[in-house]
């Protein structure tokens, strides 16, 4: 069972770096979510931190992007562009 | 709206991830999930790749192994073991 929890930092983290490396490569949210196959309300949403985004969707917004799911959750990722 | 989707690769990445790091720990699932404030079911379940885990819960059991987030997250993680 999946239990309601209190907003991770990593939420934060995911949402900065995916925020970045959007416009790093010049795609609009809607580009993205048409990509990803999402919504651009949640693509939104999971860019101001306001979702518990899961794996599945995380992948699918990293593939999109072309980056390694990974690099999306390191804190350090903006010193390394 | 999160639609239902096809599991990402990375769902089997973490799984295989987290448990290499808890068994490397020489932690049980019941003490994971405890530290994590989660079911010892529901652990097992992210471990076998079954769960559509949620970034929060990742976050939980990556802070209650030690371990960065993004390092659960690396395909190459256990070879830099």
């Amino acid at each position: 069972m999946e239990k309601v929890s209190k907003p991770h930092a990593a939420r934060m983290v995911f949402a900065k770096n995916l925020r970045q490396v959007r416009r790093l490569k010049e795609v609009s949210q809607e580009a993205l979510a048409l990509q990803a196959g999402l919504s651009r309300t949640y693509v939104s949403e999971v860019e101001r931190g306001e979702r518990n985004v899961s794996i599945d969707n995380m992948g699918l917004l990293a593939d999109a992007l072309g980056v390694k799911l990974k690099e999306l959750l390191d804190p350090e990722m903006l010193k390394t562009l």
